[in-house]
């Protein structure tokens, strides 16, 4: 889940994807995250299926509050990229406005989906390891500490890609602009060094906020990169 | 420690501190970062004599090793960023190629430490509720794990305010430069017009990261945001 959630995270900073047109792309970023949907639901009924057999109470431990959480915010997160992003009916400057919001929540997502999986480990190997127990550093528990570790260490390095500006797909060049606002902006020399500036500048987590911000001067660039 | 670290990763976004000058805000973020520093260490002195007290082995969960990890890179953050942004000797092109690698390590730091202490609560709630137990829901279990659910919010909103481009501290206007490179860059229209492009774009992750880059335009912006 994790692994699947991450290539959905991160398929938009692959060189070697910045190839694909747009709307590939996109359907990569939801495909890949409509798998880890179905893959979390699996897991999730697969979860309560266990507690139910083994008489234990469901919903009781914070890992479960947690996980539970993320996922419900993970659909929500879903269902509204499908329909704002995807789906060819919101407007332009509602993209651009919502585009911060959903690149945080997706990345905040991520953080806490990890931090789940690691409050679930701390619960499997309390309750899994009695004889020796957990504080007895049996081989087991170093080698899960040691997949918890890598765990972390795998999602720090997944933020590092997801938060570099300059790992960010470049615009298109010859992109088909659905509704073109005053040509291209690469027309004038002024303008096209604005924009190689304010792209190179701006991380991802903040991609598109200039289109919903006091200057709207670059709504022609942020329709671009939403709309196809 | 959570809230004092928190102080001082928002230290720089609150409105009322924009009136203070560069160098008092680096003091108070330093400041409160370097209690956070103190807290943690007492609060690991105090675990490790409890573990010895009771006889419970030391750093055999994988919330301490998380934990642990946690503080020694937040040590060499503190470190790091006393020596190159605090200390007068650095060059401005180093502040500059560090600043995104700092703002992006402590928030990963400060992200890693809220999952170590839902880690830490969870095995609390798991090793004290023994009749009734934790899996029964008792008061207890509830009320602690509404805290832990808080503590995810608050951390997002934390991160949210440390990575909205327009909570940043603005650029000051009467800045005073140490090393001018090429005058003000409010100098000519253009360039003003870059500017506010720029700053309205980038997020806090990727401040100063222009700097690094082969356009080096800005490097006395970056100047003027690192030296002071």
């Amino acid at each position: 889940f994790v692994s699947v959630l991450s290539s959905a995270i991160i398929a938009y900073r692959l060189p070697w994807t910045w190839k694909c047109s747009k709307i590939l792309m996109k359907f990569i970023h939801a495909g890949l995250n409509t798998i880890a949907m179905i893959l979390a639901i699996v897991s999730m009924v697969a979860v309560f299926e266990y507690h139910n057999a083994r008489n234990i109470p469901n919903m009781y431990s914070l890992h479960s509050w947690i996980g539970l959480t993320a996922v419900i915010f993970y659909s929500l997160q879903l269902f509204l990229g499908f329909a704002v992003f995807l789906l060819p009916f919101a407007p332009v400057p509602l993209r651009a406005a919502l585009m911060p919001i959903h690149v945080y929540s997706g990345l905040t997502i991520f953080a806490t989906v990890i931090a789940a999986a690691l409050m679930g480990i701390t619960e499997k190997l309390i309750f899994s390891l009695k004889n020796p127990a957990y504080s007895a550093s049996p081989p087991e528990a170093t080698f899960v500490n040691s997949l918890g570790l890598l765990l972390v260490i795998f999602g720090a390095l997944i933020l590092w890609m997801a938060s570099r500006p300059h790992w960010k797909r470049p615009p298109e060049e010859n992109a088909k602009v659905l509704r073109p606002i005053g040509g291209t902006s690469e027309g004038t020399e002024a303008e096209s060094t604005m924009t190689d500036g304010s792209n190179a500048d701006k991380s991802d987590l903040g991609i598109n906020s200039e289109a919903a911000r006091k200057q709207n001067l670059k709504l022609d660039e942020a329709g671009q990169r939403s709309t196809m």
